[in-house]
């Protein structure tokens, strides 16, 4: 057995939602495999023995470490389209962008092109788990997988279900529902046969308008046979919220109910519509919600009432919904979602009078959406990430100040390290990211 | 006299508001005063002449030059405090961190650090004209413009007056009414006697809460007299605009017209809460908003009626609000406007009805807010930069979309040149700039 690798330096984390924790001079032991197997401070008993025992690695000074971001919606084709046709609505958005870009990954050369791209990316915006929606081609999702498994990074990848003529168009669309079902069935067994922990399948229906319900039907069943994750949209806009009251007469996440499809692994992205009742029936099944603050205000028509998810007991993380988002940066989402809830809280039209004008006690602040963008998307996705704690894998992040290109201030005996923390979740950029790791391996 | 010198490149500007305009190979030549003094693309007459006489400059293979941003709302003194704080309220927030900070700049040691890391930080962020308030210190006031001047930053600059002991604490305001308007009289002086273009005095009421009524009678005379530009926040928050009409009887900018401060040259801070008929004066009197959508989030109770304010005929720019808006990269500005318009047009609250819920056509693209981060802030201050035109002065930034630590994705073939704008626009950082001119002139 090898000794552990240790990491000297200052961690910081949000053990749990509201409260963030810097630990000084810490000593962080990881095992051969990225487990963390202890988290000592000077005045802990075996600090000392540890320091002298196996490799120690210190921070540079000044720096801080944090654990990875987890981002629970990606839509994995989408990366090059990053920051480009938001300013059209949905409908086009998505039959003259999205679908036809979507469409183009029947190519493999250009997948590989842009899977690549995608995932060194993302590992150096210090996304160390994310979970994609790839695209209905069985080739170019194997091979986000290969990429993933091969860079290094924490995936939970599905191959898209969307067989229903009405909704899809020729040119993108599974070609029968059986062809999406083997095909959902063939991509899990691909990647069982990785076997490798980190990377996983999930169960992937687009979002009801998609899928036939024989479809959903079909998923359902083979998520319950193959215990996989499961991803969704539901609740998103106007538009598709009325679909599914009209074509199924109840709202997203009762359909997905029945057809066996919310379980203590799903994740739904959005639900920006769900009621209190919807809520309740999400908590009750474990359920998680991907909160993607930066795509809701380009093709949502509402803000997620997130703090009352939250009360409710529904699970949430935070979601860059690539390329609805327009950042592949996860404190973007972070940002955003801290701004979208004071404008919840706030209301926005400055003719009505405030509290009606928003709705009163809607706000979280950073330490939440910090929570939410690590721990809380581990705990929806039930990864042991996300924390500085024994048991868990040390995938995390170092944040350097002094980064050529950074953009993070910090003023000697002005700023506290928490005051650091939250410099670092309001202002840092990519730059600022000089290493990253997942289950204790550099990948940065 | 010096040969013009030219730079070889492609050119983005917004030289009308909603309207980009993207110039390939072209050559843009700039006499010694910084001044534009012919744009030439290939086709024109003279520009193989151009091309040969002169010092020809290229610009490397796939980079951007844009004018640089016009920054309308920065408070210099609160740069240390960025990311910080912003979870409290605006009381908290002023009382126990903003008042404390800004007291500090009595200190001409923590100020020369402070201001020196404020203004390379706004330069290395493409910001090449701000319009500041300083604090009351005098020296403090005269050191800012000395760095601006030193650095080459294009800089309009307030001695901040705060005279009025009811909103004021006793560790930071002006010690009397004459002392207020004496201070703001001295540093124009000193501001003239520096004899460069480049930086401008302000007359700076803090804002009708802080002043008596002396002062701002005073300020409006002394505008009068010396010409200068003026710069104020009105209606920024529920509690601020009904305490101007508890005090009164008016609006803010009704008070202020009254007290001769709305010029061709002001600039109010916020304007969330303008009525219409609060919106036609400013039209008629020719002054500017800053909107600052970061800070609005925080401080502001509402979203600022944008489209509706322009479509009244008010010339608005973009602030950051440093440090109420917690990022001094403006483009994170711009992502916040087009964010918060979209929120007003749409509305936030998910259990109430479209368009009941927000308020239909408030919504403004990407180009309207770069237009509103260039030529539009420049036409607030009646400045002659924020464009690519001959007699314009060259103030500019170079984008290098493979600059190290930048987060700007362009794909070969997949990207127009305009796309290349937009995404530039959305996700590009502080790395992605290598480069800023302000008047001809190299300043990072
Ligand atoms: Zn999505
Ligand atoms: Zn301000």
């Amino acid at each position: 057995m090898q000794r552990p690798r240790s990491y000297l330096g200052r961690f910081c984390h949000a053990p749990e939602r509201g409260r963030v924790e810097c630990l000084e001079d810490t000593l962080v032991s990881v095992d051969e495999d990225g487990r963390i197997v202890s988290v000592l401070r000077p005045s802990d008993d075996g600090y000392n023995r540890a320091m002298t025992e196996g490799p120690v690695e210190s921070m540079p000074r000044g720096a801080y470490v944090l654990p990875g971001f987890c981002d629970l919606h990606v839509h994995a084709p989408q990366w090059p389209q990053i920051g480009k046709a938001l300013h059209v609505p949905l409908e086009v958005w998505l039959q003259q962008h999205t679908f036809p870009l979507e469409a183009r990954y029947s190519d493999l050369a250009f997948a590989k092109t842009a899977y690549t791209g995608l995932v060194d990316d993302l590992l150096s915006n210090g996304t160390t788990t994310a979970l994609y929606f790839a695209t209905i081609h069985q080739e170019a999702t194997r091979l986000l997988a290969d990429i993933c498994l091969d860079k290094g990074q924490r995936a939970l990848i599905g191959k898209v279900v969307m067989d229903n003529p009405e909704q899809c168009p020729d040119i993108y669309r599974d070609e029968s529902t059986d062809d999406a079902l083997r095909g959902t069935e063939d991509f899990i067994a691909y990647v069982r046969g990785l076997n490798n922990d980190r990377i996983k399948p999930v169960v992937t229906p687009r979002f009801i308008p998609s899928c036939t319900d024989a479809a959903l039907d079909g998923l359902g069943e083979l998520a319950r046979s193959c215990r996989c994750h499961i991803q969704t949209h539901a609740s998103e806009s106007d538009w598709q919220h009325r679909y599914v009251f009209q074509r199924h007469g109840r709202s997203d996440t009762d359909s997905l109910d029945r057809f066996g499809l919310l379980t203590r692994h799903t994740v739904l992205a959005h639900g920006n519509f769900l009621s209190l009742g919807n809520m309740e029936i999400l908590a009750a099944r474990g359920s998680g919600v991907a909160h993607c603050p930066l795509s809701n205000a380009y093709f949502s028509n509402a803000v997620f009432p997130l703090k009352r998810a939250l009360e409710k007991g529904v699970r949430v993380g935070l979601g860059s919904d690539i390329s609805g988002g327009p950042s592949s940066f996860l404190p973007d989402s972070i940002r955003a979602a801290v701004f979208a809830s004071r404008l919840l809280d706030d209301g926005v039209d400055c003719e009505k009078d405030y509290p009606e004008r928003g709705i009163r006690d809607s706000r979280i602040d950073w330490r939440t959406a910090f929570y939410l963008a690590t721990l809380g998307g581990a705990d929806v996705l039930d990864l042991p990430v996300g924390a500085f704690e024994v048991g868990r894998q040390f995938d995390a992040i170092l944040i350097d100040p002094n980064a050529r290109g950074g953009s993070l201030n910090l003023m000697d005996g002005y700023d506290s390290t928490e005051d650091g923390l939250q410099k670092i979740l309001y202002t840092a950029n990519k730059a600022n990211i000089t290493r990253v790791w997942v289950a204790g391996r550099a990948v940065v």
